[in-house]
This record gives structure tokens, sequence and C-alpha cells, in this order.
């Protein structure tokens, strides 16, 4: 086969077949096809688009481009979650040991933060000696013991999207539907799962910044994980402000540390009540719920009973991790800086610019601006008020850590921006838009 | 400026501004954008399409990319002649000696062979001696001296378009009106000519196989001339058959010296035809005629007399090549073989496919496969029959010449093939399709 071909054909608006993608993929994951040959032919499926056929075929044959993980001696039924990424979005970790403590495999493949979204690796590698490089056999090793685990993707998970994915961040083609959803479900479905819950967020703080584009990407998403014989269910949530109270890394481990605790309150309502429906969801497709309402009081009581917590320090010690940090201030450094967020309305908070959240705790060190920069664990920042809350001048809005104190002074005026105050209390927001399945 | 945000500007279907264009090209060109960004940017300008503004202003970029030739202190309106391409087509050849023998200044920078059609630069230093390499200043000289001057690009004239050029030919970008048309002119507006005929040939030998296309690309080019101040005329010529009897490179140029010396005969028909309508519009262009018409009886009017000839014998001159060889089988040897390629069948030529001649001749050794390949000069093609000859069973359709015996005889059969024989005589070719001025 010649790759100017079937470049052109795909710039003319034909289908690839099967043979056609996989000749592509695989030859330029071994590069036999170079860079420039395979960015033509990503903007060209960016503009034409690409059919479910083509969608499916691109997918299983990244899929197969490296090693499938095997989980199939483990008993039950092995369920993941993924999102889109958000801004404060916590979820993982909350909903693993909650999903684990009732029996139900939880073998989750995270990512990393990279623009202004956080990464649940980031996050968990901040808990002093938490590893989440295991290798396959680990990683079957610690699902089998405690039920749970979160890594990595290894260099054997889908080589080839790996190649094509840090192409596309590079030529404008990230922005397609079909090859975000080949990409996302190629990774999860090489992870040896049999169900999987999708978190498709919407707004400004997420990749789809309407409903519209959403809805497409989680009806890719739920066509795939079903072609490839995997119960897949995909909600559209809100990411109009951060989710819960803090953004960052360690602030975000802490947030978990209380919620798993029993805290409450309006600063984490949102995101308790995001843990609970996609746990409920989990554990339904788990197997051990008769319906999601009954997993999702099974996900409040797991929490009640202490279970929850009790599993999330089983995994962290099981990933090597010292499960006393969580609950101990002397042995985890505060940053040298803490910067109060002051309000200078009196008012309702009417809405919180997210991406613009994520974007300052990239600035003050806990994201990346590229690959190779590194965390600070401490930086972040935490909400004191969200949508809805009523606030007076002088009230705190939020708090800057920060390690540098010059990162910290210029960070708080644009947090301060990232509020919109007005006199009205605003509408409560449907953290739920859609539910794809 | 970032380039990733051009290319989704490009890729969402919106104008870029001179600036965004020329940061584009220039980076590209002094390397600081890498190959893989400016094949995604190209892709989707061939999707998405060009703006006449963009094009103007990609052509005026890639232009002083690099030097511009000043021939300003050379008297006369300076004339050249563009084809796209074709098959058999020594045009050039013919006509800068008979425009050069009525004192009009000729600068002509020719290309060579690629894909099925050839090149002027390759039949010319078949011519033992030819240079055609000049530099800028011999260049100018020869123009003062002779008249006429017939060079390839030189290293300086439009990098930017000679970088562009190589990665559109390895990823599916060549099919871009507006890329093209911007190629072409940035290379012969930097020559230093006051006026331009540009050859767009259409049909199954031609980059343009309908007229639909092959319009839109004339009237891209006469814009962009235009637009630089210069004047600019276009013709859509057929290109359905080889042009002239002889397709290769020493088999050309012996064809050139035989119509110059006044050979005709129906064989070379369409080939003095168009010649003299070429010849004849710079005439006119370049002041010494009043209309075209009246430039076309001086253009036959110069074979007549011989100055044409005369004219050719001293361009070869001040090139270095030897002027004796063009008439001597002596001093040029035969190829080794030479193969009757006979009829199977009776009745009249409808059609010979000039694609596939080209493409044998090229596999003859006559043209390049890679840009490596060198050129076997004695092979080709000759045609002892053309479009509306009548044929019997055993006369000879063509000849094949070839220095490897097993080369040529495979070539036997696809020539053969590339005539389309039937018991009714076709009717007549329309060489000129459409005048854009």
């Amino acid at each position: 086969m010649n790759p100017v071909e079937l470049i052109q054909k795909k710039r003319d608006g034909g289908e690839l077949s099967r043979d056609e993608l996989s000749f592509m993929v695989l030859s330029y994951t071994r590069q036999s096809i170079p860079d420039y040959q395979m960015s033509a032919f990503l903007m060209a499926c960016t503009i034409r688009g690409m059919t479910d056929g083509e969608m499916h075929d691109l997918t299983d044959v990244m899929l197969r481009s490296g090693s499938i993980i095997d989980l199939s001696d483990i008993p039950g039924v092995k369920v993941d979650k993924h999102s889109t990424g958000g801004v404060g979005d916590k979820l993982s970790i909350l909903i693993a040991p909650i999903v684990a403590s009732y029996g139900i495999p939880v073998p989750m493949i995270s990512g990393r933060g990279l623009g202004h979204t956080g990464g649940t690796l980031d996050k968990l590698e901040t808990i002093p000696g938490f590893r989440t490089d295991l290798n396959v056999r680990e990683y079957a090793d610690v699902v089998r013991r405690v039920g749970a685990v979160l890594i990595g993707q290894t260099n054997d998970i889908a080589p080839a999207d790996k190649r094509m994915y840090a192409l596309r961040d590079v030529t404008g083609t990230v922005e397609c539907i079909p090859l975000i959803a080949s990409s996302i479900m190629s990774k999860k479905l090489a992870a040896g799962i049999d169900a999987l819950v999708l978190d498709v967020k919407v707004g400004n703080g997420a990749l789809m910044q309407d409903l519209e584009r959403a809805t497409a990407l989680a009806t890719a998403l739920v066509s795939i994980g079903k072609q490839a014989g995997k119960r897949t269910l995909a909600y559209i949530t809100d990411m109009n402000q951060p989710i819960g109270a803090s953004v960052g890394n360690w602030v975000e481990i802490r947030e978990c540390v209380d919620c798993l605790r029993g805290e409450r309150g309006p600063l984490v309502e949102d995101l308790l009540e995001l843990t609970h429906l996609f746990a409920g969801t989990m554990i339904w497709l788990g197997g051990k719920a008769g319906s999601v309402d009954e997993g999702i009081e099974m996900s409040r009581a797991s929490i009640g009973s202490g279970q929850a917590f009790a599993k999330f320090e089983e995994i962290v010690a099981a990933q090597g991790g010292n499960p006393h940090a969580l609950l101990s201030d002397t042995i985890y450094p505060p940053p040298l800086h803490i910067v109060n967020v002051q309000s200078l309305q009196k008012g309702f908070i009417r809405s919180i610019n997210a991406r613009e959240i994520g974007l300052v705790s990239v600035q003050l060190g806990a994201g990346r601006m590229s690959l190779d920069d590194t965390i600070d664990p401490a930086s972040g920042i935490v909400m004191h008020a969200k949508v809805g809350t009523s606030v007076n001048i002088g009230d705190t809005l939020a708090r800057v850590y920060s390690n540098e104190e010059q990162g910290a002074r210029p960070s708080v005026e644009r947090v301060r921006r990232a509020f919109v105050i007005g006199p009205d209390r605003p509408e409560p927001i449907d953290l739920v838009k859609r539910i794809i399945d």
C-alpha cells in the first residue's frame, strides 16, 4: 500500500478499510511512515470526519498495537471509570476504594495533568512513597489482593495511540471526536476490564465546550465500548466550576481523605453527588446492586461505615505509599505561602471560571506547561465559596497555596477575577446533563 | 505567533493574514516549524481552500523568501512561457529561439521531469556540453548576448517553495489549485520577467484531468500575474495524446531540430500549431507584432527563413553545448535497441493514452521514478501514428528506443495497448480549449 494514496483517499472524503487503517497506524508506530505523512492524514481525518466503521477499526488496530492485559483469572466483573478531564476532578481517587470495598475489582489506568486539567497520577504521587509505575504483574497482583489499583499507562499498552496522540497535540488535530474516542477506548480496552462508566465533562473547564459535541463524544465512546462487548455507559456532567473545593495535588488528596472520612458541606456537595453517582453505577454494573439508586445508597454507606477510607489506606499501602501521611500535618510539609483571595463585592457567586482556575494552578506549579515539567506537590487553590455562595466585601473567596511568594501574588488577582459576583442568587447547577447508554 | 493556532484557524475554515502566512512559510523555510506541522497546515489548505487574498500573499511571501533577479538593464519586454507539464511537451525548446530571433529577450527557468511528464532541462542536457546550471550572472549575460536562455531553478529562487513543494509531493497535498498556482508564480515572478504566457494542459496526460479544474488553475495563475503587475495570459490546451511524435530526451531534441529546420507533416502538426500560437503570442506581448495573428505569421517566417534554427544553435553554443551534435549521427550514439510496435488491428487511431506513454518512457529510463534517478538520454518512444491516422494490420504504430533489451520488450505491449483503434475516423481534436486573460 502507498501512504500518499491513502492520505489522498481520506482527503477526498473516502472511507478507509480496516486493512488500510491498519497499514497507516502500524507503519507509523514502527516509524516506516514519517510524522509529516501521519499529520497530513490526521488533518484529513479531522476535517473530513471518520465513519463509525473507521472509528471501530482504528480503535481495534491501536488496541492490538500493544499488549492486552488479561485479568480473566480474577473473579468478579472488573469495572473502570474514565473522565475526559476537568478542574478539581478527583473522582477516581474516591470511587476506587468505595467500589472495591464491595469486592468489585477496579483496575484503573489513569492519566497525568496536561493543559489546564489535573491528572489523577500526579495527585496520587504526592502521597510519600506512592508508586504509579507498577508493571503488568504488580498491577494484576494489587487488583487481586486489594481489589483496586491506580496506575499510569505502560509503554506496551496501545503504543500506536501514544505516538499518534503526541503528534495530534502539536498539529491541530486533537479536536476530532472519532480520534479522541478511539484514543481513549484503545487504552481502556487494553486494561482487562469488563465494564466502563464514562464521565464526559462539558463546560468552560472541559475539553468539550458545548453539550452537542459532548453528546457526540459520549455516543462515540459508548458505541466503541459496546462494539467491543463491554457494558459501557456515559454521563455528561457539568464542568463550569471546579469540582469540590480544592484544585492542585496534595490539597486534592487531603480533600479526598476528608470526604472518605465523612466530611460534608456546601463546598464538596457537587463532588460527593458525582462520586456517589459514579460509584453507585459501578456497584450496579459490578452486579452487587439491583439498580443504580441502590448502588448510590451503598456508596454512601461505604463512607459512613468507614470501609471506604479503610480500603483507601489499603490501596495506598499496596502501592508503596505511607498511609500515615494522609492524616498527619507533621509528615507532610505545608506550602511556604498561603494567601487569601478576598471579595471586593457583596452578592452571590454567579459563576467560577474553571478553566482560568486550572490555568492559575498550573502557573503555581500544580500542573505542567510541557511534558518535562515537574509538579510542585503543595501548590494549588482552595475555594472558600462556590456558585450560589453569598459573600460580603472582605470575605475569603479562595486561598492560594504556593512555595514561591512571587508566584502567589499575581495569581491572587487572576483567581479573584475568575469569580463572577452578582446581586441575584443563581439557579442551581444540574450536575448531570445527559446519560448515554 | 503559535503555529498550532494558525493550523487550527485554517482547519476551521478561517482566512490567514499576510503576517500569519509569512510566519508559517518563513519559519518553515528556516526549519523552526517542523515538517509535520507544515504538512497538517497544507492539508488544511488543500481541503478548506484558500481565498484569492491568501493566494496572492502566499505567492509574494514565497517569492520574497529568496532573491529576485533584476533584468531591468536589458532592453525590451522580457517574456517567458510556462507549461503545467505534458508528454512530448517540447514547446519551450522551439519557442525560445523563435521569439528571440525577433530581438525579444526570453529568460526561461525550466523544470525537470517527474512522474509521467518530461522536463525541458533533461532534454536540453542530452546535447553534449549543454549546461542548465548557470548562475544568475551567467543567466543575465546569455539573455543579453543571445536573447534567450533556458536554465533550472537556482537554490536562491523561492527557497520556501522548494521546501514546500517537496513536502506536498509526499503528503497528498499537491492537488490544491491555490498552492499549485502560488508555487508556479513565485518562481516565475522571481526570474525578472515582464510578461508571461501560460500553457495549462488538460487531459489524461496532464496534471489537470478536466476542463473545470484547468480553468480554475489558469484563472488563478493569471490573477497572480496581473496582481504582480505582469502582462499574463493563459491558454488551456489539449493533453490527450503525446505532443508531436517523440517522447523522451534526445529524440525530442532531434524532433525540435527537424521542426526548426522546416520539417512538417501530420505527426508534428499539433506541435507546430501550438508552437506558433505560443511564440506568436509572445512576439505580440514583446511588442514586435500588432496582434497574435501577426505574431503567428512571424513565428512561421522565422522557421522558414532559417533564423529560428540559427538562434537555437547560438543558444546551444552560449550554454556550452556542441551545436554540431544536433545534425550529426556520428557524434551522438543511437540506442542499442529500436523495436517496432505493430498494429494488430485495421482502423483509425481513436486515441492514444498520453499518461501511459509517459509512464512507459519513464520505465525505459527517459524519466525519473525518484529525484535521485539518472536519465538515459537515448531511450524513448517515437510515434508513427497519431489520433486520426488510418492503419492496417502490421503497420508500425510506434518505435521503442532502449539501451536494455529486457526493458524494451515488455514496453512494446504497453505502448500497443495505449493506442485505441476503431473503425470510424475520430473528430479532429481542438488543441486550444480556452483562453484566459
